[in-house]
């Protein structure tokens, strides 16, 4: 896909049937509420279109749940004198699809040659509303060149949506007037609801089409009919409102209102209205990059892509892998949101950050079960998280190149960081929102049982006088089943100081929470001096002499891999030497190390920092390892004053973009866009807290050729600006 | 359910959403072209609804692949005066389902009273024409008993047809008359086309209905309305012809024709012809059993499974085990067609076994593929079998009562035997038939390639100088990886001794068919020493003293467990004990050297027959072990005189219709339907060959209150007619 350059938009100007399921991620829209791929409102075949709503998830094989794929709003068939508008037949003229990042619309102008050679141009607009996120607009202005006849426009409420092949919708009921269309359905295993509605019109310059409807089982469709002049334009308007069971008690009887509000409904109001509430987003969260219009445009696209998968409203709902954009994950949250994505909600748009922090308060009793089960204290979050918080990672995959052979995935039950890396998400919002209040009821709580589950987990090595985390998965994802990953025992150790730390506070500022704490927890003096012996005895390795970090026990004898001598690759090493190949190397999928000194940069000086990243720089797959590394090597390369800093940074900026992974047809990297915000705030323009004067200051290493770097954040309730000219 | 005993019809006479997924199964109409389980016309949650056709398989994740459930002919939705028909809302006044096996037609009768109080009685008639493999035909009757208005009646060919939640059919193109729709569709793996078509109508006593089309997309419908006076009867009929591109190169474009065709058809005369073509089965199939209506029934019943099951003009398919009838199995066949049903249509409609057995000789290089893929000659048929003769048995399935764990399903790589059973239903057709050209042509080259295969296979022991079979399941699953199972062994003896057998035949009576398969199959004289030291040598365990045999190596040194002491179960042994539990017992899924001496009955003594009847019999879990169990033993009990015969009898008569094993929702089980006509023919019966006269007579030894039992077999090409009194 060749994309042009704005400040503002994603465009691609011909169609690359190749190239489908990429550029149906890429021109995904939403509204925090709902995501919807950029598929053709008329179908293509070996399209992956779909809908997520957040938190709607159905039980499936092998992943044990995933968002379903609601019925789909954007579905059109039209009819062109008589012949089916699609691009398999006849000739593409012209082709324009773009998607204005400023006021999330997407837009595709097609000019066709029917097959018997009946020329049209059509237009498509659709966004989904940000002023009213249970509502989303469509319309099609079409305009036949050389002929006359009728023009019909179908829209239906599929109730039979799939998410590729598996059908989670049952059909509860259905009605039609006119023109609308309604369809309750429910979800197979969860149960819940979803009401759909529809309202469509057909009109030209003075005259309006003629509407009815097909009242199909599980597919009610609105008709609209109108008699077309040559040259002269017609509108289908298509107006869609869906609510769910989730959001509230009375919204799926409420929903019969809501479809005859579409009724008087206009376009200009509704779509100004829109563009409003997106102003006001983009006013607190832009960010603007001079003299590189490629990063400017990615770091927009990244920004646009957590903002329409942010949860406004929902305080039950988090953000997945995949943000709302495609199948890949399944809709399940992992570290990504926590430490990828959450600091550019936390600094920027807080009660957001403060809503997906929620999700994880919500989902203790999952956490705390799944400690219980693994027979240790406190809350373990899931390595995968859905709607419960159970643990859902699928625990075996069909190997893809022999579908009778399985692959264990072993990260659901031992890549334990995410416990800690929450406790760190939630004390990062703390300190930049001031958000006492959260933290004393919500907060605190996940900081004090995730230190308890570590306090549990860590091991007592008698003969050496120590505590050890063994068997585990690091970050690093190229090797399993190691002993002491640094990384996870640091994160531990700041999870156990920080719980401590918090008790004064706690008791201080919210003695009420603190005593309700301390007996549903069990914090009795025990239980906190076992918390100072392990902070005290946790194995963390450091060469005194090379100021080497060790990333796991034995790392540094396994196999050193030259990879400069590889280059180019096509594909991850993992791919190439296999998954025990690989895990006998020192390659890295991404480096633990240096993810630590990211989030706890005062535990190790400038001489280990720069000791560290000269040895794992060259041993990382920064290409087609991990899509986090990129970002977070950015920062780390500017903290060292490594030029390469900004080829990093562009890997990340073009990971859905350009497709350099070959696999953004799944979906967005959430982690990537999250990264590349703080690449280009904690990296470039170096934003750093001074415990001095107390105040935030800009470090610039700006990249070759850019001029400045605005952004704002928010800092306990008020914005700061910067403005950093290079 | 309790169903109403009749020479020719099962019927129930209330409605129990409880067990729908049973009466479905048991209210499978079909034509050998297709099979449509018993589901309402209207919907009803929890319905397992299915319309396959032979042939029609289509990849899907752990079972490789499935019979993929076609878009559905008898979806009907009816508005009565503005309600819809629907048995969860109103009353049912009165409820009749029939099936009459005679005829193959469905029929059901519902008075019913909707939540507004108006009563209405349907009676809906369905039969899939034998006459004409690609017409289907359906018709309701509605009198309106105390009101008049208007009824609706919509007839949707739905394009979004599921497996169990799973699409397997993409949209390929659909077309509306005023009162007929066709849809045209693609499996999105095996890419074979289906086009079906359907025509309705809508008639009083002396006016027609209005009829009109709903071109909505992959559910295109025809709606048919009239206006009701009270107590006026209307009729509904709805004419439906599906072809696929198995059918012939030419079969979907030729689908209009076929559709233009169903406007000229008349009920009276299309249901005539189909009569009279099942009136042909029934007159060379039927068996009679005077004096126990059950088993009368439940032996017609089960003779209708097979014969609505049955392929009559493709040579591409078999029967899986589950018949056309269910999501069981998916639609694999296993060694249950070969063993079990197969007989059946070999003495009674040799022209259907014959294409069984062909369906095998075309999947030679599937079965050769696996031979060589373990690293053996010749041709090894796979466990499970579905279009191409591939291995298609899962290796892995979840495990019901944890998600998380998974189950290895052996049988796949290790239960074997099936390419002998194969051989040997070759042979028994050969004999039965004379059919010497397929013999000739296929057959004997399936013997042949799976002789080498044993040749292969058997492993010589130096020390002990002889051959042996290790790490096989025989047809006993409770126990697998076992070594020696003599079932096997024997069966892999009598393959090689066969295929020597034929050779000089071949030279005679087919030399070129003789020459081009010693080239093919590379039959030199080393490769036939080689068979001729396998069957001298292959190693077959008897207890001269005991004559007891051992069912494998060490089977005898398992834990004896009193199995009539844990009666009454509700589960089988397995379940109870579970995998390795049941399997370091004695416990039998079926017996496996009962099998063995029912196969060959000349291998052994009576004394030894006796000897092992009386040893394996109570070891046997006979009600919930294996559904192919209880008819062979019926046959076993027959030979050594045991009145538990007709005990075993009754329990494969009543294991679909009265649903004792819990399971008959999944669909049909073939094998015992099978084997009900071989426990009649050949166990009470008696219908043996006698080698002194070369032919055919009964020994029978009826059970207690039966008066006659007759029934037909053919015989190279004569019927003979066999009646046996008591």
């Amino acid at each position: 896909m060749s994309i042009t350059i704005s400040d503002w938009s994603i465009s691609e100007n011909e169609f690359n049937p190749q190239k489908i399921n990429h550029s149906e991620t890429i021109f995904t829209i939403g509204n925090g509420y709902l995501s919807t791929r950029g598929a053709f409102e008329e179908h293509f075949p070996r399209e992956n279109r779909s809908t997520f709503l957040h938190g709607v998830f159905d039980d499936v094989p092998v992943f044990f749940t995933e968002l379903a794929n609601a019925p789909d709003w954007t579905e059109m068939e039209i009819f062109l004198d008589g012949e089916r508008f699609s691009l398999e037949k006849g000739r593409i003229l012209q082709f324009e699809r773009r998607l204005d990042l400023k006021t999330a619309t997407l837009a595709r102008t097609v000019r066709w040659e029917s097959p018997k050679q009946n020329i049209s141009t059509l237009t498509f607009e659709r966004f989904a509303s940000l002023a009213d996120s249970h509502l989303c607009g469509l319309r099609v202005t079409i305009t036949p060149e050389n002929y006359e006849g009728t023009i019909e426009v179908r829209s239906g409420l599929n109730g039979h949506a799939d998410n590729l092949g598996f059908l989670h919708w049952n059909w509860l009921g259905q009605s039609v007037t006119r023109n609308t269309a309604t369809l309750l359905c429910q979800t197979r295993s969860s149960a819940i609801d979803l009401c759909i509605g529809l309202f469509q019109t057909l009109t030209g310059r003075d005259h309006t089409g003629r509407s009815f409807t097909w009242d199909v089982h599980n597919d009610p469709t609105v008709v609209s009919r109108i008699n077309a002049r040559q040259g002269e334009p017609l509108i289908a308007t298509k107006w869609v409102t869906v609510l769910t069971s989730r959001d509230g008690r009375r919204a799926i009887s409420q929903a019969q209102r809501s479809i005859r509000k579409l009724q008087t409904l206009n376009w200009q109001e509704a779509y100004q209205a829109h563009c409003a509430a997106w102003q006001k987003e983009w006013d607190r969260c832009d960010v603007i990059i001079e003299g590189d219009e490629e990063a400017q445009l990615a770091v927009r696209f990244n920004i646009f892509q957590l903002l329409i998968a942010a949860p406004r409203t929902d305080e039950h709902v988090s953000i997945g892998a995949k943000t709302l954009s495609g199948y890949g994950y399944r809709g399940h949250a992992f570290w990504d949101t926590e430490i990828f994505m959450l600091p550019f909600f936390t600094y920027t748009r807080p009660e957001i950050a403060r809503n997906l922090l929620s999700y994880r308060w919500h989902n203790l009793p999952g956490a705390r079960t799944k400690a219980q089960h693994n027979h240790f204290n406190g809350a373990q979050y899931p390595w995968e998280s859905a709607a419960t918080g159970e643990e859902v990672t699928p625990t075996w995959v069909t190997d893809p190149k022999d579908p009778g052979r399985l692959i264990r995935i072993w990260t659901g039950d031992i890549e334990i960081h995410i416990s800690a890396d929450i406790s760190y998400a939630i004390w990062q919002y703390w300190k930049a929102s001031g958000d006492d209040e959260f933290f004393a009821r919500r907060g605190a709580e996940v900081i004090l049982d995730t230190a308890r589950f570590w306090a549990s987990r860590a091991e007592w090595v008698d003969e050496l006088q120590r505590y050890e985390i063994n068997d585990i998965i690091g970050p690093d994802e190229y090797h399993d089943h190691v002993d002491n990953n640094t990384y996870t025992n640091a994160l531990a150790r700041w999870n156990l100081q920080t719980a401590l730390n918090i008790l004064p506070w706690l008791e201080t500022n919210a003695p009420a929470q603190y005593h309700r704490l301390k007996r549903s927890l069990r914090l009795n003096p025990a239980e906190l001096k076992k918390w100072h012996h392990v902070i005290d005895h946790l194995y963390l390795p450091l060469d005194e002499k090379t100021r080497l970090i060790e990333q796991f026990k034995g790392y540094f004898a396994r196999k050193d891999v030259d990879l400069a001598a590889m280059e180019p690759r096509t594909e991850s090493m993992q791919t190439i030497l296999g998954i025990e190949g690989v895990a006998a190397t020192q390659v890295l999928k991404q480096p633990d190390v240096l993810m630590l000194m990211y989030l706890l940069p005062d535990l190790y000086d400038r001489q280990t920092l720069e000791a560290n990243y000269r040895y794992y720089t060259p041993r990382t797959d920064h290409t087609f390892g991990s899509s986090l590394g990129p970002s977070i090597q950015a920062i780390m390369a500017c903290r060292v004053g490594d030029p390469s800093a900004y080829e990093h940074f562009m890997r990340a900026a073009r990971a859905d973009l350009l497709d350099v992974r070959n696999n953004a047809g799944d979906g967005i990297h959430g982690a990537s866009a999250g990264g590349l915000w703080q690449a280009v705030v904690f990296g470039f323009a170096g934003l750093r807290f001074s415990s001095e004067d107390q105040q935030w200051h800009t470090h610039p290493t700006l990249p070759h050729g850019w001029k400045r770097i605005a952004f704002k954040i928010n800092i306990h309730g008020k914005e700061l600006s910067f403005d950093v000219h290079a």
